[in-house]
Formats: C-alpha cells, sequence, structure tokens
C-alpha cells in the first residue's frame, strides 16, 4: 500500500493511492495510517491533489558514513557502530516543495537516502523483530550544507534548516528494503546509482540500534546514510531521488 | 509567574504555581500554557500533586562548548558560532524521574544547563527581539555518554538515550538570564558553580543564531551550554542543579 499525506480540495488528510499513472487516485483515510486505516469513502484523482510529505514525524534519526563508497569519498571510515545525528521535524517538506539555500552557507549537497518510517511505538526491538515496528519505507534528502558540516564539527546546523529534509513521495508498506536501487539525479544527470544493500548496517540492525537508544513512536524516521556521488546543488536546479518499488522523490531549488 | 506541568489527582495539566515552601498551590491551567492563560478554577496544594518535565517540546536545541571553563577542561576552544546538536524530545524526563544509565556506556556525565523555552512560533528572530520570542526559563541536566559522544564523534547516541534530558522543575516567565548563578551538585556535593554571565554566546544571541536555521515552535527548548565541573553519576547518587530566580531540577540515577 502507499500512504500519502494530501492536501485536497477540502483541507490535509491521509489517504492511499490506488492505481498508477493518469487514472490514479487518492482515498481519503480518517484520522491516522497506523494499523488498520478507515476510510472516510471521499476520493480524488491523484492529479487533483497535492502531495505532501508522507509524515510529520517526532524525530529524524539519521545514520552517518553508512555506505563505505559515501565514507571513502570524504576520506572518512565507516563507523563499527551506527553513527548517529538528528534533523529536526521543521526541516522536513514534501515532494515538489523548494529547498531554500541558507545565505549563511556557500555549499549545499543532496544526499539521497532510503528512509524508514516506524510504524508503533518501540523500545529494544531486536533486528529479527524489527520489521513488525516499521509501517513502511519513503525516500529523503538528507540536505545538508557541507560547509557548515565541517566548520561546526557538530552536524545540527548544516543538516537542520528549514526545507533540508525533503520527503516522499509516499511511504510504501509492502517493499523489502535489503536490495533496492537507489539513484538521484540534478536535472536529469545521475549523480548517484547504488544499491541499498550497500548499506553497512541494514535496516533491521538500525531499528535495533536506534531503538536500543530511545524510544521510537508511530511515524518517527530513520534516514539510513547515503551512498557515493553527493554533490552541490544550485538555485534553478531541481533534485529527483528514486528508490525502486517506492518511487521518486522531485525538490526544485532557490535562495532562501 | 512559574509554570509547570503536573500530575494531579484527576489527570495531567499545566499549571501555575503560586506562593511558597508549605503553602504553595497550583493552579490548574486549561489547555497551553503559551499567551494568556486561562484557570480552571481548581487548585491544589504543590505537595498533593507530582511536577512533570514542565513542557513537551516538539525539539531540543544544544549548544556545545558554550562557557570557555568547560570548552577548556576538555581541551576543546570555544567555537566562533554557536555549535548546535539536537536531542530528541522522548530524552525528557521531569524532576524527581530517574536518569536511567544504559549498559552501552561506562561512563555517563551530568551537565546543568541554562534552558530556554519558546514562547511562540519565530523564524530569523533579532537578538533585540529575542525576549518577546521567550516564553521563560527553566533547568536542564544535558545527561551525555561521555565514552559514546567521543568514540561516535557526532553525539545522538551519546546524549539521546531516554531519561538524557531532565528539564525542570517549572518554567519561570519573569527573570532576566544574564547573569544568573548556576551550580550542579551530586549527592549534596558541590560540582559546578558559575554564572550565566559567563555564557559565550548569549540567550538573546542564540535565539537570533538558532531561529536562522531553524523554525522555532512554541514549547521549543534551547540548551544554553554547561559550565566547567562536569563529571560522572553513579547508581544509587542524586544530582541536584539550581538556577538561582528558577529553582532546583533534582533526579536520581539508576541502572536501566
Amino acid at each position: 500500500m502507499r500512504l500519502a499525506r494530501i492536501a485536497h480540495p477540502d483541507g490535509v488528510a491521509f489517504a492511499s493511492i490506488d492505481g498508477e499513472g493518469d487514472t490514479a487516485e487518492v482515498l481519503e483515510i480518517a484520522e491516522h495510517p497506523f494499523g488498520q486505516p478507515n476510510y472516510t469513502g471521499r476520493r480524488w484523482p491523484l492529479a487533483d491533489v497535492r502531495l505532501l510529505a508522507p509524515i510529520l514525524p517526532t524525530k529524524v534519526i539519521a545514520v552517518g558514513r553508512n555506505y563505505a563508497s559515501h565514507a571513502a569519498e570524504f576520506g572518512n571510515e565507516v563507523p563499527a557502530e551506527p553513527m548517529l545525528f538528528l534533523k529536526p521535524n521543521t526541516s522536513i517538506v514534501g515532494p515538489n516543495a523548494a529547498i531554500k539555500l541558507p545565505p549563511a552557507s556557500s555549499r549545499v549537497d543532496f544526499e539521497g537516502e532510503l528512509a524508514v518510517v516506524i510504524g508503533q511505538p518501540v523500545k529494544n526491538v531486536p533486528a529479527a523483530k524489527a520489521s513488525a515496528a516499521v509501517l513502511g519505507y519513503t525516500v529523503a534528502n538528507d540536505v545538508s550544507a557541507r560547509d557548515l558540516q565541517k566548520s561546526d564539527g557538530q552536524w545540527g546546523r548544516a543538516k537542520g534548516f528549514d526545507t533540508f529534509c525533503p520527503l516522499g513521495p509516499w511511504i510504501e508498506t509492502a517493499v523489502d528494503p535489503a536490495d533496492l536501487a537507489i539513484r538521484s539525479e540534478v536535472d536529469g544527470q545521475v549523480r548517484q546509482d547504488a544499491r541499498t544493500s550497500a548499506l553497512v548496517h541494514k535496516v533491521p540492525q538500525l531499528v535495533e540500534f536506534v531503538s536500543a537508544v530511545m524510544t521510537l513512536l508511530p511515524g518517527d524516521v530513520i534516514l539510513t546514510g547515503t551512498p557515493e556521488g553527493v554533490g552541490p546543488i544550485q538555485e534553478g536546479q531541481q533534485v529527483s531521488i528514486t528508490i525502486e518499488g517506492i518511487g521518486t522523490l522531485t525538490n526544485p531549488v532557490v535562495k532562501a
């Protein structure tokens, strides 16, 4: 099932998406998408609604240097244990919303990532039971002010600006995250082209590791790390990140 | 005004605290404490309610190395600009709730800090107007797994464990944060004894700096950094942090 959050003619709602292409429809969900969704019976053509970030999490936990290829491109080692940092939920925007380049940075990079969306409150989940804690998967762009990331040391600012966490286009609940193609394009040029099978710490291990530290709540998001090929984005460009079996997240880039 | 969040005989509510000592009372606030609070008319003796963390913020932004004396005790420079990191809101506990030492760490430190509580949604607040964006001030303990902080590099894990952000006992709305005594004690022994006038980046500058990065929402908390004297806490100990004009935050320490 593809779960989305939409702005429709009468307001904002969660919805599931039925069908593909021109005939796709959105079916409005009452309240929230956790557990068995209740449908209101209202539906619209997908083309008539605006997709929002598919979830507004209480927290976004991100994992640094989780593809050996990306760690290497900046001369870093792969950490023996996942290296965690947080992005504020105010950095989240949806598909087609603009990434705003802040004046404080002169180099802002895209980072295409598989995002895990948690489905229920959990603490200390063993990896073998992690999939039961997961609602589904979406696509994320861990936008990063590379210059500030380096000068600050801690990444709270560099990765925390408003609009620095595009999420979407929807949450796919029925995909196995173990070996999915992930591809990032800037203005149609392929910049990242990898597979999630190259993740150093896999999704079940990440859920175990993070949930041993902090209680995860429904809707919380874990960004699993970015493969090699990250690079700067400029005003006027468009970034698209596609993950096989999920979809494509596209965002234009503007000056703040 | 002292704003608290309380567990009273019928449930949980925001409240203001009237009076001192044995005659202090809590006055229940309807809904939320932002703007002019509406009182329900219910009141209890302070001794009959349990104080909770005075706010559940959407985010906790913390500032590293913001007292020169603390930066020096670990051989670090004071950063020219505030160094930001985030703590998950699942790490928050209230007064007298236990700090739980996780098995993953063999050295957990207390860090007494002045905490700024934001009062309204703001972005790009100039320092001169920062006080209008602030609801008040409370006391925080930025509990840190020192060994993991060092080995991980990023501090998301080391400072993100459940119970690693005690807040309280209440929010004082009528205090000037510029020059307050801040003192931390472990089992009654004074370990930190400083003044907020020694903050490298002052409260108004921090509000300006953080709000230039991310939208701040009502209830969001900025931890302003810790002075020298941090050190390990052990099972069975009790940590008390007192800030002049606000109050004392006390938490026992247990094994998770």
